[in-house]
This record gives structure tokens, C-alpha cells and sequence, in this order.
């Protein structure tokens, strides 16, 4: 088994290679053609942290893969990041570890990323005005490196609680070649913005209906766990189209869940991200349609990825 | 994170200490003091494989472990084994990876075994008659090393259906100390020993009630999954008293599952290994008395016994 580090997985993982790896991913785990253990969940009340470990094979892969990510949110105060991760690839084969992949939890931040610039190119409205962003962490980053691949705009508005973080995240937007307004009022992105991704762990909506405009796409994917909210559940019942990573795991939590739970929508609505990438349509049908991706996270996606990394570094 | 070879686990692990670290994990377990989410399984019928992965975290540890286990019953004519495995401990504190236990497996047969000891030693009839084991396999020769310590009896009766399986098994107990009695029918298991333990993957009844005398004790080790059974339903009916690693668990598999799904037992029946050690009582009450441990293998087992190695490795 080898063993490698977030230095060496970030050098060599291609982003255009791992998109369509999680294409293929999301294609087939709508089509049931994916083994998906019950997520594993730790919860560390004493130290304020938590884990969950996420499994999944694709039928006819190489390879599967088992995941283990942790938030320890007192870590900092240690002088350790709140999160940490690694994936463990095993052969489909023979059942041998391959690799345990110590990724420090980039290949789940990358991979969440390239499922929003998925999401962001079926459902972005055809002229982008600006690009909104809620949050200011390593999630909020990549998933804007991962949106100037689908538009032209380079326009940003940037929402978070701490100006300290409002300055940094635009020191990077700018590196990116971004015009960038920061904000502590998210009706100021809404009004700004009409390709919207939301990237916080917020535990109560964040985005209102009523600032929403007609023609913006929204992708949220901070609610990966019971409780968390970025948005307002009339939005989510007032969207046109709903895409889902997972119908399953999107009645359970994520932003859909409140909206179902509180019979606003009704499952029906969900279209699951596979189907609609196996369909070869377009997810957004007119300009001044409101469309949501609800993008909680499913296992298909680390499998992908990680193949997809040992690959690169074993080629 | 460190990375440890089978090896270097079994060169340092202290089996005396093991033992206790597991007893106290049982207690834990029992007591509602651990957190063990669900178990998740993959199936590859391709590759006549399968993989499961345990996880487990007691109260007040300073760590939690996630084990995976695979079967891969094509790879000997690959030239490789069938089992392999490993066991990842992260920091309960930061949840930082610690060190992967890349044990092939030797841990779980190590734990499996430890707890037939513990179980033999609480129900045991008080004069051992002969030892019988069912199964050549690596858990069979584990569980005779283990059981050196409970009695000081030294004879052996093992059945097998391959001769030169047979014949290997008697060379190991000979080293061992034993005399050693080698069968195909496992009616003279019964008939010579009172303190029997069943290891194979079997998934028909091999020890039928009638053979069963009086003031036997039967450990049961191998129904570690859906589908599998080494026992006669009605000598899980017929004993006095059953001991099982986990109600919930040997609820919907081992030997007391077919036993309660044709109604022969009542769940109010069971009795947990950690109860029972909690309990400070012997389990055996009277030397007429058949009992019956049905150990399907817990992952606090695995969370004990890789801190306890990973303990030992790094003192």
C-alpha cells in the first residue's frame, strides 16, 4: 500500500480529468449502478468535533474507496485546521489496499467544487451579471476558481460575518482576476448576483425568497449534515428546478429536506444531477427560471476522485 | 500518521493486555457508553469478494478506529490471500489520523479469539473433557492458543473436510502441546469434547442439538454474517443460557438469529457479553448446564484492540 500527502495529490490531480470522472460518478448513481453504504457518523461533543466516513463503488470500477473526514472546530485554537480527511482505495479485484490517499480533505473540498461547476454549467443563466458568493473559507474559494471555467464574468460578491475574512477572500478573488465587492448583507449579493453559491455551515437560511431575483441559479453545499440551512425554504418552493446530488440523501438533510419536511415541495420536484447529466438537456429551461442545485455530497463522487488522483500519480 | 506492518502490530501487541483493554470495551459496549454507527458492506460477485467496514468509539477514549475487512475467495490462485485488512485510529481530541494498523486481518482473528477466551472462561464447564474445534483456518489455531490459558486441558478433537487441512492442524496443536484427535464427523466433536468452538464459514447447521451432551459450552465464532450458520437452531433452543457479543447485532445475524426468526428463542433470552462481565458473575451456574456464546464480532472489539496495539508500538 503507498501512501501519499495533500502536496503530491494536489500536484498531480488534473481538474478537467476529475470533472468527467465525477460526470461519469453522478451518471452512474442514478442509474443504481453504485454500491452506497450507510454514511458513518462520530459525534465528539467534549471536543467539538465530529466524523463521517462515506463508501462507494461504481460497478465495473478498478477500484472502491472508503472515506474518513473529521471537523474539529476547537482545532484552530491548537494551532490544527478544523478539518482533515483521507481516502483509502482498495481493488475491486482482489480487495488489496492500494493507497491511502492523506488528502487532508482537499480532494473533498475539490470535488464538491467541480460538482458546483457542474451544476453551475447546466443551470447558469446565459449572461451572468455577477457571481455571489456566501462564505469566505477554502470551499467559497475553490468553487469560484472552478466557476471561471463555465462564464466569462469576473465580477464577484462576496458575503461573510468577519471583515478580516471579507479582505482575504478578496485579496484572492482579485489574484483570480476578479472585480470583487464584499458585503455583510446578503440581499446585497442576491441584488448583485444571479449565479449564487453558497458555501457556509450555517444552521438558519442565510438567502431570503424575497431578494432573489427571476433568472438566478443557486448552488448550495453547506448543508452536508442534519441541521445545517443556508436558505430560506420558500426559495427552495419557489425554484423552478430542483436538482439533487441524491433524492435520498436530500430528504434526509441539505436544503430540500426543509422544504419536504415542511410540505413546500414534494419529492416529485427532484431531479437527481446523473439523470439530468444523462439526459444530455440543458437543466435550465428559460432565462427567468429560479434553478437550485442542492449539492450534499455522495460518496460516488470521493470514489471518482480518488481513482482519479492515484491515477495520476501511478501513471 | 504512521503506518504499521502486520508484523510489527503482532511483534508488540500483549495479548494479556488486550484482553483487558477488549473486557472493558464489552463493559462499554453494553453499558450504552460507545458509539458504533452502522455497518457498511460492499459485495463484488465478479470478484467473489466482499468488504466490510466496523467503526467504533467508546466514551472517554482518547482515540476511535475504522476498520475495513475484506474476502476475496478467488485470490489463493492468484496467489494471494483471501482475507486482508487494516484498522485507521484518529485522535478523539483533533481528529487527526494517528496510524494505520495495516494488519492482513490479524487483529480481528486476534479480538475474535480473545473474546472466545473471555467467553470460555465465564462458561466453561468446571473439567474439561477434550477441546473441540470445528474449522482448520488461521481462527481455529487462535482460538486453541487462547484457550491454553482458561484449561489445563490438553487434548484436542478438530474437524475438518480436508485431510491435508486436517493434517496441518494437528502438526500446529502437537507444537502446541495438545493431543490431538483429527475427524470428519462432527458427531464425535460432540461426543468427546465439552468445550467446543465452531470457526467456519459454514452456512448449514455442522453441530446438530442431539449429539450435544450435557455441560457443554459452545462457542460460536463464524456466522459473522447474513446467511451464515454453524449451529442446529435447536441446540441454540436447547441451551440454558446464551451469551451474544450484541442483541441488536446477533438479532439479524449469527446463530441466535435463526433461532428467533423461527421462534425457538425470545430476545429476552440473550444475554450480553459486556452485562455479563459487568455483572462480575460467572456465566455457568451448574455443570449440566449447555451454554452458548454466539459472537458475531463488535467494532469495539476492533476500537480496543488497535488502540491497545497502537499503544504498545508507540510506548
Amino acid at each position: 500500500m503507498r501512501l501519499f500527502s495533500k502536496a503530491q495529490i494536489v500536484a498531480s490531480l488534473d481538474p478537467e480529468v476529475a470533472l468527467r470522472c465525477l460526470e461519469q460518478g453522478f451518471i452512474a448513481f442514478s442509474a443504481g449502478k453504485a454500491q452506497v453504504p450507510p454514511v458513518q457518523g462520530f459525534a465528539f461533543p467534549g471536543a467539538n468535533g465530529d466524523c463521517c466516513i462515506k463508501s462507494a463503488y461504481i460497478e465495473g470500477s478498478a477500484t472502491f474507496t472508503v472515506k474518513l473526514s473529521t471537523g474539529f472546530y476547537d482545532n484552530p485554537g491548537k494551532g490544527l485546521p478544523s478539518n482533515d480527511g483521507l481516502m483509502l482505495v482498495l481493488s475491486a479485484h482482489t480487495g488489496q489496499p492500494l493507497a491511502l490517499l492523506h488528502d487532508e480533505g482537499w480532494l473533498t473540498g475539490m470535488r464538491t467544487a467541480l460538482a458546483g461547476r457542474i451544476a453551475a454549467r447546466l443551470l447558469a443563466p446565459p449572461r451572468v451579471s455577477a457571481i455571489g458568493i456566501l462564505g469566505t473559507g477554502m470551499q467559497a474559494r475553490m468553487q469560484l476558481e472552478q466557476l471561471g471555467a463555465i462564464t466569462d464574468c469576473r465580477q464577484v460578491m462576496v458575503w461573510g460575518r468577519q471583515d478580516s475574512e471579507l479582505a482575504a477572500y478578496r485579496a484572492f478573488a482579485r489574484a483570480l482576476g476578479y472585480e470583487v465587492r464584499i458585503t455583510h448583507d446578503a440581499a446585497e449579493v442576491a441584488a448583485a448576483a444571479n449565479l449564487i453559491v453558497c458555501t457556509t455551515p450555517s444552521r438558519q437560511p442565510l438567502l431570503l425568497s424575497e431578494w432573489v431575483r427571476p433568472g438566478t441559479h443557486i448552488t448550495a453545499v453547506g448543508a452536508d449534515a442534519p441541521g445545517k440551512q443556508e436558505l430560506d425554504p420558500a426559495l427552495v418552493a419557489r425554484a423552478d428546478r430542483i436538482i439533487v446530488d441524491s433524492v435520498a440523501q436530500c430528504s434526509q438533510y441539505g436544503e430540500v429536506a426543509h422544504a419536504l419536511s415542511s410540505g413546500q415541495i414534494d419529492t416529485k420536484q427532484l431531479i437527481e444531477l446523473g439523470t439530468l447529466l444523462a439526459s444530455g438537456a440543458h437543466g435550465r429551461e428559460h432565462a427567468a427560471q429560479i434553478t437550485l442545485a442542492d449539492l450534499t455530497g455522495v460518496a460516488v463522487q470521493d470514489a471518482q476522485i480518488s481513482s482519479c488522483a492515484l491515477a495520476a500519480m501511478t501513471a
